[in-house]
């Protein structure tokens, strides 16, 4: 199989995923031709998983795929954004078929999940690492900044934390696992939560007229905490008591080492019975976990009233 | 330096190539908004480029941030678009401080040349590579596509191929190459054209309502006639005399093996004076290559009458 085979088996197994009515030339040409209405922002996010970082190596390729695509579907939903098109660039040693089919199918249930259409990629041979551009929709100045928090905000945040350390430590082979099996334990099972993270695409849609600012969790819940307060220049105070995690006793790692790609952002008090009612008719797991208290940037952890050191996030280098 | 440390070093180098009038949120989100006018459609472009695979190991920072940029630029003319926004995504084992400058500064002499506003990206650890997405404009349907050429077509190249093979066989040790040195050099030195390739976007945006299909070399001419020919369903008969390569000796090579990212596009014959007087305009070498020729989808190239066999084109697999 050649690059070109591999790249229309990849496009035939997306199906409908790789076509939109909006989309006036898709995959198959030097770039893809896709249109936006004249009252709409363009909202664009990069992301890259690397094998062996962001995902272990053995993990089948429909969780790859998910993944992949849930990961930078999460940043389009932190800035309030409806998900439209993306692209989709590979890079693999070999070009396995079955693989490949595999990522298509992941690629496939998270875009139709979310009504992201894939119009380009690429595939390179090289070591395995998915890299994905994907662009949102946005209202005329309706999207959400990590900037825009003001002092007595609540602090909100959706699902849990924690998914990644607790998966990593009770991981069987990551080839055991299938799409399909993981799929119905999403909202029970870490390994599921870890491969799977749950776009919040129609719960931040509905919320983003109320929020004040928002982000994701990719870098640790302490790590995000820190951005919000450093763009919206106000500390941030939090409760470990209310947190949900994943498994109590990582809630260090969970701080930290943590891309649950949960939403997490800042509301008006006055807001709170609508957020709530949002959370409510979304099926959003939804958690007010502390207060934007003051016009200092410092984040404050508490726990049993005492302040919690929980130390600096993830970095890459 | 940690990831964050990176990232705000890239963003500081990359200066007003990271700022644009049309970019509502740029670099320092989760992701970036921008706007498009409503008459405009949005050109997606995904180029991934792996060491030792689109570059040499050794590939000095500023060469490696040029022709990444400007491979994805040929697919944004390929459409006949204008360019307008990029993300990064950079993927190194180690944050390399005075690499990261070096990258950052090729990445913003592309930009700045050719107009484009770095709006986002990202920086993981991982073994070398750099994966771009471009985003171009265009006038509601005035893009190009490689379908659409028609019998009787005059077949268009710019500028010289093979750039690729001479520069491999030819190149000292890449590290010992600079942005500065070899941009002077690269009409005239096939090791400065390979590093980097002339954006031809002013003559597309010029010659694209007078074009009847197109796309740009990144696999060899042979193949991307091929492609020209199966979208078009049409056949393709070029004169290989006419050619201009960067070394005669090297010529099946240059037709296969090469991404000298020049501009391969069709035109009316009717058109043939009005497309000379663009590459005069616009100081871009321009040969008249061969002659759309046939229903059927074959490709012909023909060395003093006599067809001449070519071979498969480039396949990553």
């Amino acid at each position: 199989m050649n690059e070109f085979e591999a790249i229309d088996l990849i496009v035939s197994r997306l199906g409908s995923a790789a076509r939109g009515h909006n989309v006036v030339v898709g995959t198959g040409d030097d770039g893809a031709v896709v249109r936006f209405a004249s009252d709409e922002e363009v909202v664009v996010t990069s992301d890259v998983l690397v094998e062996g970082r962001h995902f272990p190596k053995r993990t089948p390729g429909d969780l790859v795929g998910y993944r992949s695509v849930a990961v930078n579907v999460s940043d389009l939903v932190a800035m309030g954004s409806r998900p439209r098109y993306m692209t989709v660039a590979l890079t693999m040693e070999a070009a396995d078929k079955d693989w490949l089919y595999s990522f298509a199918d992941g690629v496939r249930v998270c875009c139709m999940e979310v009504g992201l259409t894939v119009v380009g990629g690429n595939l390179t041979r090289g070591p395995k690492s998915v890299a994905i551009t994907a662009l949102g929709s946005v209202g005329a100045d309706c999207y959400l900044r990590r900037s825009g928090a003001n002092e007595g905000d609540d602090i909100w945040l959706t699902g849990r934390i924690g998914a990644t350390s607790v998966a990593l430590s009770r991981m069987a082979d990551p080839a055991s696992y299938s799409l399909e099996e993981l799929m119905s334990k999403r909202h029970c099972d870490p390994v599921a939560a870890y491969f799977l993270p749950t776009p919040r695409v129609e719960f931040a849609l509905q919320v983003s007229g109320m929020a004040s600012s928002a982000t994701d969790v990719s870098d640790g819940l302490a790590s995000e905490l820190k951005q919000l307060a450093k763009h919206s220049k106000c500390g941030m105070q939090v409760e470990v008591g209310v947190l949900e995690f994943w498994h109590e006793t990582h809630i260090p790692k969970a701080l930290n080492d943590d891309d649950s790609y949960e939403l997490l952002f800042t509301a008006n008090q006055a807001m709170r019975n609508e957020v709530t009612k949002v959370g409510e008719s979304t099926a959003t797991p939804l958690t007010r976990i502390g207060r934007v208290n003051s016009k200092t940037t410092n984040v404050v952890f508490l726990q049993d009233g005492e302040p919690l050191e929980v130390g600096r996030g993830y970095s890459h280098f």
